[in-house]
């Protein structure tokens, strides 16, 4: 039991209270997680894209600088280490079993980055190879962010996680961008598929901005409106403007334009943090603020509660203290201690509306990383059944629902429906 | 970290199936407290039907009968009580606090019965407000079962426990059904109110043991389908039917006929009940099947992730083990650890499926729960809104959806989309 000086149906109220503010706890550590993987993913975004340029051989003076974000690459990872040892897997429910076989998948590409770093340098794998296996462990560590997202348990840090991970997604597609436009101008031809790519990975930023927008209050929308006129755009919309040009007319490109691409597109990406960092900044200040309520509304109502038991004692009656509850003798239920019945009901019947209220708010505000998640796997499904590309899966599935009149949403609920009856629970094989 | 023989990665892959594991433990004990609540349910249905009877005071001699039940649910109580206990509420997450608040409730709720039952014997109240007073203790209990239901994380569990919950919900409604004949065949006369109170008791119960069918196997189908071609249940009709009757002519019913309805449901409500007790024993053993397939599950990955480590580490490649990864010369990642490392990559991506796949059949079992409440929210809005009965609040609902050709949930989640947006978390008030 809760609290043994207590009677029972007053404990277990105080431990519905101290369960939320433990839910918080626990979240402030994965907030700050989510903090240092920002960090994190941008240090990877830096090298993944001096690497590439490095690799692309335009640049070979690159290699400093592509040094340089190695270093704090290496010293944010140990900051992101650091922060997996800190969370306790041991008192955790089912729920964070997704949250920690991501957190496993990244400690897993870690291990792997020193192996890619001596590759990158001795040239022996090619740009692509390397933006590929970048992006696999960057899309890792946005996994944790989305887990993170799905499992809080507080309706305000639910909406800016669901912000900060929208937000890191198209910074993310900012970036591969960014690689996509230097392996055609360093190459000096863009085919088609690689506009193609640019096209989609615009399109993708747009709506992962436009949910960051959604669920971010005025102050942050007006930070990221101010970036949305820069000149900078201006100038890689005419970068982009003459790669297409080039694809259509079969013409080379001037293989110096690289540099300018990707300088150009790294100072869009660096705004972007800094965008970004406001994000993580609120969402460790909102953090601490739910704390900190959470820890007085938990004082408060022990206080309240411990007054109303005292009072129900002055009473002389056992309204409360009757836990046995066996005889039927017991005094009549009026006076103080009826009063102080029926405070307790209130209480419990605020208590129930209020928590009620917040799993309504945490299922609207999880509704879009659902949604997410339907329009992911069956993206994925098309690509595995079609042999499909990610971007030719989900034009496909646009195209179909544009036909039918139906939200993507709901076109990709219908195609997973027979998939999702299948049996989960398969154990897992292994080839040695 | 939660094992430090091991490289973090397999330790997060082994602490993701801990946490299952731990998941489905703590739901081992909510589901035997639902297994007690089934008990205890069922002996205060009995108390509260036989005192109802005993204070229409058509049956005197039923008082015996009355004390026998009284006993029973005292003794049950008592198990009841002893399962909160063994609850703990100490390493829990954000997500019981619900759970916790109705332990509350039904807690503060028992404390009461003792001046109940006192007072019904000494017929210091009416059979109806007796009735009323067992209903919500009922409601309370059953709303436990219903956050068990909802916070349960294995779907066979959770299907398991949307089945119990209905057919608890749907004999609590035939419950509810007796004592309002009794009411009316002891008064001598049926009432239009109670004719539609009769009516509506009647359609909840199909809404309920339509949706526990959908969430059983076929063998409880057939128990259940066997107990509907009985002859208890012609009779019972055909006393409805004398009832309904006897409403619109205005005319008396035999008094007598009370004592007839009362056993002759008492045998519906009883048989109702050894399908339950079939279906609590279900629940039960899927509990701890699933538990002793996760503990060798757990067991069997253990083993695996060790000789992988042990592969690992014969093989020279640190892969697994480069835990610090900060030097760029560790060895090239091909023959042993290479494959070791694909090893672990494939079951990572397993696991994840697994996973993703156990949260959407999770997803997909709630969602009856989740449109239960929110008619519930809907119909409790509409009473408050319009001063109605619960009856009144429901066939409006009913019908405006049939007006407008929408899905009862879709209206009410329409409904409700105003309050939702409301602020959740106000501070409890006390009047003092």
């Amino acid at each position: 039991m809760p609290d043994t000086t207590m009677p029972p149906a007053l404990a277990f109220m105080l431990a519905a209270r101290r369960c939320e503010l433990q839910g918080l706890e626990s979240l402030a550590v994965t907030c700050e997680l989510v903090t240092c993987i920002s960090r994190l993913v941008h240090a990877l975004q830096k090298e993944r894209g001096y690497g590439n340029i490095y690799l692309g051989g335009q640049a070979p003076h690159y290699l400093q600088q592509l040094d340089a974000h190695t270093g704090e690459a290496q010293a944010v990872e140990q900051q992101v280490r650091a922060c997996f040892e800190r969370i306790d897997p041991s008192n955790s429910g089912a729920d964070r079993a997704r949250l920690f076989n991501r957190i496993a998948y990244v400690l897993h590409a870690l291990d792997d980055l020193p192996g890619l770093r001596r590759r990158v340098r001795e040239h022996q794998i090619d740009g692509k190879t390397s933006t590929a296996a970048f992006t696999r462990l960057i899309g890792g560590l946005l996994a944790v962010v989305f887990e993170a997202a799905d499992t809080a348990a507080d309706p305000s840090i639910t909406r800016a996680l669901v912000a900060m991970f929208n937000f890191m997604q198209g910074k993310e597609l900012a970036g591969q961008e960014r690689a996509a436009g230097v392996a055609g101008f360093s190459a000096g031809r863009f085919t088609g598929e690689l506009i193609d790519s640019l096209q989609h990975l615009s399109e993708a930023q747009v709506r992962c901005f436009d949910t960051f927008l959604e669920f971010s209050d005025l102050q942050m929308r007006k930070r990221w409106q101010a970036l949305q006129g820069s000149d900078t755009l201006a100038q890689i919309a005419r970068l982009r403007g003459i790669a297409e040009h080039t694809a259509h007319s079969g013409l080379q490109v001037e293989p110096a334009l690289c540099e300018v691409w990707f300088e150009l597109n790294t100072q869009r990406i660096d705004t972007m943090k800094e965008v970004e960092n406001h994000l993580a900044d609120d969402l460790l200040e909102r953090c601490q603020r739910c704390i900190k309520q959470a820890h007085a509304d938990l004082e408060n109502h022990r206080t309240l509660l411990k007054r109303l038991a005292d009072l129900d004692g002055q009473s002389g009656q056992a309204v409360l203290f009757s836990v046995q509850g066996s005889s039927l003798d017991s005094p009549p239920q009026d006076g103080l201690g009826q009063q102080v019945a029926r405070s307790v009901l209130d209480l419990l019947h605020e208590q129930n509306h209020r928590l009620q209220g917040v799993s309504d708010e945490l299922r609207e505000a999880r509704q879009t990383l659902d949604e997410r998640k339907l329009i992911e796997q069956a993206k994925k499904r098309l690509m595995e059944e079609g042999q499909l590309s990610e971007e030719e899966a989900y034009s496909r599935l646009r195209k179909r629902a544009m036909e039918r009149g139906m939200r993507l949403v709901d076109l990709a609920q219908a195609l997973l429906k027979d998939e999702a009856r299948a049996p989960a629970r398969s154990r897992p094989t292994l080839r040695p």
